[in-house]
């Protein structure tokens, strides 16, 4: 038997320890679960032969260095701050490490020692990073092997609430962290490139550039920059790039409604707000607005941002019952961002039977013998219920296949590393066409940037 | 002789060296003058009898201690950050000390030791802050002395320029730093109290939330809120307001025309521009607008902000010659805040004849006898040019008062401080009306925050 140790059983690890378990008999597998929680684990493995589970704080040396040292190779599903712990005896102990995380300063400074150790670091090995890479390399190796030359990149990734349950007027719930979601676009401006030139979008204007997208069968899309589309210029190796940009996906409307949050200030997580605990839903919104006791809090509001009475993000605000003076925030020097987050978790957290929606979309612009070709590739997976999730589908199959080609030396290039090699993604990718998880790529017109201009 | 030592020689030092020199024949002054350029320091002394210009680098210890040993009392003018040299200095020999900076946590620290010595740090002594304390605790003690309480406090500064060199559609110019006017209201939302309810207010909607106020002779301004408010509720004592806002002044309009700036990202100052050096004004501009090159700028910045074609903003921006293609930024890895500076700077610098103007504005709500008052000061100082220049006045003569009054003995009271006493304010708000420096004080119907709602 392997020993593949899993440290962490949350949310996205559902999928990822079927795959392991299924495969157990065949592939001859013994999983171990670790976690704080021991009966989090417990529950994730039920009564299988070929696991077991084990209580494990990363932070307690010696049950941490014994669960590594028994193991063949080691997934970490932990939040990204913790994985260096496991990182670290990973190459004391000579074993290869699996991560769906982003590669941090301090995982890539062991880039040498493990090369030195033969040893397979794979990181960004879920969807968004993950699967995004791998299946952009794929598209973006073959225009090269034909001797294109790669002008325009576009990806796109939404976690969102399949069609079936999108049963509210943002077309929205919480598949992921909603922390994530509550501040995402803060800490600097997005950066990328169009036609060469760079542009750049404060905070308080992201959510109202967005950029529209359709996906057959699903309808339209819209996107928001990310912060941090130029690095994948090295990453992917695309140096004469004339539009370069990342984005994350909602569906249309909701980014605009979004807005009112973050203009008034209510996303903002560097400060915490007075007597919050005893505040109302109510209280809370009227502390970004104007003292004006004769005026209501509702007409103040839509007089700050200039909402018609008929504009239909005045129903979205209503939907979530911000206006609300009896329900109470109830948290203790929360920040607004965290009173936000509370709120929107009352409308927004998924029923157990209810599904969500993974979709991708990417644009490849290249040139080749003089000529401007486009491809669009898209991907939508949608997930069985709240535990079997899209999301925790398609961050963790890609991270279980990792594993398991890892230990079946069909992944064998040592190193700290992302999946943009043919010898990561091939495999990977065409397993994961087996569990549904497939891109659709059309020729279309080559556009640029901006179609109109065409 | 008693000697001050003066360290820094710069922009706001020209009216206090001359109050010393003034001063040095019949106090028996003697002031040496510390810069970093001896020909700076020599050139603000001129030929003065009892002056001398020394070279001062505070990171230079010998230098420094030997002009500080050699002082009774040292004036430090550096920028906030270089104080802390030159106080502990002050401690190690014995010396009062002077500045016109907000104390921070390393000078308070010192607090036990001043005390210890029986030395007077003075500090927080210039205009805002400085003459805003000091006129504001004197009303607020005569209040509390006849058994008034305070409800309300609101103050009010802008730096601004005066009405015979206003000669811009921004009716603003520099006359300060123009590095902090830029950045203004960055790093944390402004919070402050209102009739006993918290506000807060992000940065990108701080210019659009602004007071209106009337000052006699001199029309109406407008006001943005200050970070810090509520910081002076402890340090005025103040502990049943109801009211606490603090501001910046403009002229009306100046903070709406601002905002269009902030919205677009034009002050972020966290990140550089890719080739700053040789894009043109134009093309800083065009980097926060979409791609879409068959659209112009302007209409793009038109559409992007909804600015109407008669819109005077509009006249505004026009007039800073934003939208040149020809005027090349030329700064190398430029922050957007650096580049706005740099053309702002092209309009706004002060003709060698022109005349800045300061404003201060104090409200003082208060409760006498079950009953509601209100007293209303405001105060308005000319510069003479754009060397003696009402920033200059206001900032300098304070210090150099308070430097001879501790030197006389009539300041005494040792400790990190700053000027909240009445031993302190009192002789120099006397002696500041000798020179100009006026408040006039009305009594008004106390109207709370929300007049319409009296």
């Amino acid at each position: 038997m392997r020993n593949i140790l899993v440290i962490g059983s949350g949310k996205s690890t559902s999928y990822l320890i079927k795959y392991l378990l299924d495969k157990s008999e065949s592939e001859r597998l013994y999983i171990t679960v670790g976690d704080l929680s021991l009966s989090k684990a417990k529950k994730i493995i039920g009564d299988h032969p070929n696991a077991n589970a084990i209580p494990l704080d990363v932070f307690d040396v010696t049950s941490r260095t014994e669960a590594i040292e028994n193991s063949d190779i080691v997934i970490s599903m932990l939040p990204s701050r913790y994985h260096i712990e496991v990182a670290k005896d990973c190459i004391a102990y000579g074993k290869h490490m699996v991560t769906a995380s982003y590669v941090t300063e301090q995982i890539q400074s062991l880039n040498n020692a493990a090369k030195n150790k033969g040893l397979v670091f794979l990181n960004e090995m879920g969807v968004d990073p993950g699967i995004d890479h791998m299946s952009a390399m794929k598209v973006i190796d073959r225009i090269r092997d034909k001797g294109g030359k790669m002008i325009l990149f576009e990806s796109f990734t939404g976690g969102l609430v399949a069609p079936e349950s999108d049963n509210n007027l943002w077309n929205y719930k919480f598949t992921w962290n909603p922390r994530n979601v509550v501040v995402a676009g803060q800490g600097g401006a997005a950066k990328f490139l169009q036609e060469g030139k760079y542009k750049y979008i404060p905070y308080n204007r992201l959510f109202r550039r967005t950029e529209f997208l359709e996906v057959e069968g699903y309808g339209r899309f819209e996107a928001y920059a990310n912060r941090d589309s130029l690095k994948y210029q090295d990453e992917y190796g695309m140096k004469d790039i004339q539009t370069l940009y990342r984005g994350t996906m909602r569906r249309v409307g909701f980014s605009r409604a979004w807005n009112i949050f973050v203009t008034l200030g209510m996303t903002d997580d560097d400060y915490t707000i007075e007597d919050s605990e005893n505040m109302s839903y109510r209280d809370f919104v009227n502390s970004f607005l104007a003292y004006s006791p004769t005026d209501s809090v509702e007409l103040k509001f839509r007089h700050a941002l200039k909402i018609d009475q008929d504009d239909i993000v005045w129903d979205k605000l209503e939907e979530l019952d911000i206006f609300n003076p009896n329900k109470k925030v109830g948290l203790k020097k929360a920040t607004p961002a965290q009173i936000l987050q509370k709120i929107l978790m009352d409308s927004w957290t998924l029923e157990p039977d209810e599904k969500d929606m993974i979709v991708m979309y990417h644009k490849f612009g290249y040139e080749l013998d003089g000529k401007k070709y486009q491809i669009d590739s898209t991907m939508v997976t949608i997930g069985e219920d709240d535990t079997y999730t899209a999301m925790a589908k398609t961050v963790g199959l890609p991270v279980a296949m990792a594993a398991l080609d890892i230990l079946n030396e069909k992944i064998t290039t040592p190193g700290v590393q992302i999946p943009i090699l043919k010898e990561v993604y091939e495999p990977i990718l065409n397993e994961l066409e087996e569990y549904g998880i497939h891109f659709n790529e059309k020729e279309v017109p080559y556009l640029g940037y901006n179609p109109l201009n065409q």
